[in-house]
């Protein structure tokens, strides 16, 4: 049997990092489109997208922020799109679902369990911020609790299952796989489960390999065949964690939403730069990438017709 | 080396199981007085406590409500007191806090993460209810967040390191202590840490042996010798986490608060029926079980002439 | 589901230990039925047997030397007798597939590797030895490789498998279960496969937590539902490692083949005292233990009425 | 702290494959220095030397067959030689160590246990061979033990120790880190261990994930900072294996002599192209290769400079 074909997802820019850590971090819709199509052409399958005010950076979860970008990704690009849910761990669920029940993308994430949010040891790192909402932000984490109650899911899940969409199960505990677990007996969730293991947030997991091994050995117990494994590290483990996954067979996530470094004190210029480097890690292994079209066939996905922007 | 004395903890009643689950659940002052004696005189060394109101068995985290059984258990009983600050997951940390503020116990429980509590499996085990509480409070449960941030748990170790308690750090999952290691890294907390690692818990982590050992092994890799590892494991995985932790060299946790149970189908008549049976599987082991002063020698503990009640 | 009843194993002499080690090992033919006997009313389900030389009680492989104490035990009870194939590793696979050849027991114990046997360490705790065989044979240990190529299992499987015997595979590392793999796939053994898992003897893998726990892991992906799990600890590691398995579904086999000792510098009296040990840890395990024809119906054995003794 | 950087030994011919496997093996002296010396200059900082026989590549451990390639190599390349003293798994003891001891190269490898030697499985891949003794060799694996008793591996420690060379201490099993230890007990060898995982090989312990974090863990608690952990993955597994590896700060072999295979169906060409092949993964994941000098720095090894050829 031919080892299954990577699928490489990227995280185009998220809500956790800010303008003033990285003057590449896309911001406008212009810019989220630009740098997904980039991700794009140096072998993402799949972009993970959030806006962000286009002013001052802050995440908007608004429908309408996300349509621009939308628009120019789907006239200009196969890849398939997977829309937040995540939002901001400040929202609540009903403000971070509009988006993917609004233009029903073929993947939505979907994060599986509250939990503390620590991101205020970036505040160390940083003397000085362009906005105001920045550091408040970052400051604000000391007492931040991103809430995914059962019933914060069962109402995602609602919301959305109609949609055709799948979702990016973002699991950043063992809890969270035994909570999916809980989820896909009561059949709301159905099989290929696309599970994002993530690895490295202060208040989730860490990345040691131990825990990486934990949670896929986990999965594996709890799901069997039922599911298909990505990681995504956080901060400076994004590649030791993408390695250790896509050397079992696993899947992976970049991009500057997860990490901002391309080394050592080295920004990364833009999020092809990261998929690039990751593609170096599965051609050594051997193995291929999945293209757009064989991502949709591993994952079961919907389509790239039926979405509805 | 003579191998370490096994600390037995009794959590005589908690705040997740309800009275019409268990005739034997102690309610009143009296009832926890009675079996938390019971418990130590089966061979615990230390009792972890809850208060309940009389009348309908709620919880109740005032410090008055656990005036009446403390003053009974310290002039019949040598055995450690441990109050909760978990008290129950409905409740604000202001509130958990006050009754270890009040009678400065030589140890206190301290949750250390925010996360789902899933108690509604269990509407599907009872068919009636004594108390409209009881359903409304496990039904809850599908939407609780069980909030214990960065700022909540500096709270309390904020307003309790100075009673001198020590802390029996439960950990719900990985991330758990992770974040313990944040505060360890913040000089906040001291070793030795006393670190109860909580089992099948819908919400946190399960109670497969495999997730024991990952708990084990983060906590050896984070805490090295800096910490004592105990165990619970909720429901009919009680004595298997038990045992698994004992055979590697930990202290184990039973009591009704965690299990109801003590077979298929029977419930435990006494707190004490758990401590005999745990003990068992201790001295099988060919270890002995430390007596309340062992354990107050092993966790480095104030004493219990310096408690406030 | 009820939890499978729990299979205890009694080794009652094995070859590793000499008689000047304790006076208490089981020598000649009447001790070794005594003890068997004493092990199986304790509570085992199924005797592992090796003969000795009733004057200096050096190992004996000859089928005759195992006659006496057979036909005692079987008159006498029902438990389930398993004949060594390991014999000594000193001796030739010819000459220990003999007296399972001869006496077609419902089980044969077969070791599945080659490996060092590394005896010599026993050398420092004694001072004198009644016999000269035994300081040499523990000398010898230190060029001591026991020979188990695949040619030689191969033999023993091809010599014993028309008895209808089923096997103990005995398993002293991760390569062991990979080389039970090998036979698996060729069709030469069948499910369920009893399998020993041996812990703790130089040489072999050690008998550290995450020892016991990676040879189950393996074990479960190799074979799945294919096999019974059974676990020995060496030496002092015995109980603890009893106890991991019967916390986590598995069998245990104790006795004085595998340890004199029933605690720190106390010898065992007899087999029947580690049986009564390890059966306080399944029972407060709240497990029970498996009777000889429940072992039988467990390792779908062909029955005590088909053996040629 | 930076990350340490990644050492790459090739292993380039060794004694298990066969000249009809590939045409690509090197086999004469000038065969084998032209091919380390391509090894070299990809980027490796070791590598790991047998002999052959120049008319049919029968492995020759005669210390003779090994000066030619020794010569051309030192003149030409800094790169640190090793030589093996596993020879091939039919040899003795004796005749296993004598090139090392004539050469007193900075690195000898060393077996750390007996184990068989599965090399049959192949048998099955090929059609025909050019030399009998390839199909025999193979054959006659079903009855090979690769002895290694504790006898045998303290004659190697004795004989080479005042050679001042370091180790390549091979361990194909669980079972061989704990005979490691037990030499490292005895004062026999000294830190920095440098162990080399060996994974894959009929015999020895599977490829599986879990089997390389079990060894990996295993050698953190037997050696803790003692020691330098390197790879190697035989057949397919190669490149999965040393992904695994770098990723959790490893060190890496590759070459021919542990897979001749560069991709499913595609025989390498050179030692070099699997050299580049895990280049590519060790800077994907930001990391950089040791130098020659770099190694010697790592594993402290005597210097180029003191050897005997
Ligand atoms: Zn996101
Ligand atoms: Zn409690
Ligand atoms: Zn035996
Ligand atoms: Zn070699």
């Amino acid at each position: 049997m031919a080892p299954q074909k990577v699928i490489i997802s990227c995280a185009v820019t998220g809500s956790i990092h800010t303008p003033s850590m990285s003057p590449h971090l896309p911001v406008t819709a212009a810019e989220v489109a630009e740098s997904a199509l980039g991700a794009a052409a140096a072998g993402a399958a799949i972009v993970h997208l959030h806006a962000r005010n286009p002013t001052d950076g802050r995440p908007d979860q608004s429908p309408e922020a996300f349509e621009p970008f939308l628009r120019v990704i789907k006239q200009s690009s196969n890849v398939v799109v997977n829309l937040t849910t995540g939002g901001s761990p400040y929202m609540t669920v009903e403000e971070r679902v509009r988006p993917a029940a609004t233009w029903k993308p073929e993947v939505a994430s979907l994060n599986m369990g509250s939990m503390n949010f620590g991101l205020f040891p970036m505040l160390k790192r940083y003397k000085s911020f362009k906005h105001d909402w920045e550091p408040q932000m970052l400051e604000g984490s000391h007492d931040l609790v991103f809430r995914n109650s059962f019933k914060d899911i069962r109402y995602a899940l609602e919301t959305l299952n109609g949609t055709g969409a799948r979702y990016e199960f973002e699991c950043y505990d063992t809890s969270h796989l035994y909570n999916l677990h809980y989820f896909w007996t009561e059949g709301l969730v159905k099989a290929p489960l696309f599970i994002q293991t993530c690895f490295g947030l202060l208040g989730g997991i860490g990345a040691h390999p131990d825990d990486v091994m934990h949670m896929k050995r986990t999965a594996d117990r709890l799901f069997g065949d039922n599911y298909r494994w990505s990681v995504l590290g956080a901060g400076r483990a994004q590649m030791q964690v993408a390695a250790m996954a896509a050397s079992m067979g696993g899947h992976v996530r970049v991009g500057l939403e997860d990490s901002l470094w391309i080394g050592a004190g080295r920004l990364a210029e833009t999020n092809a730069a990261r998929v690039t480097q990751v593609r170096k890690i599965i051609e050594g292994l051997g193995l291929e990438i999945a293209s757009p079209d064989e991502a949709r066939d591993i994952l079961q996905l919907k389509g790239g017709d039926t979405v509805a922007f």
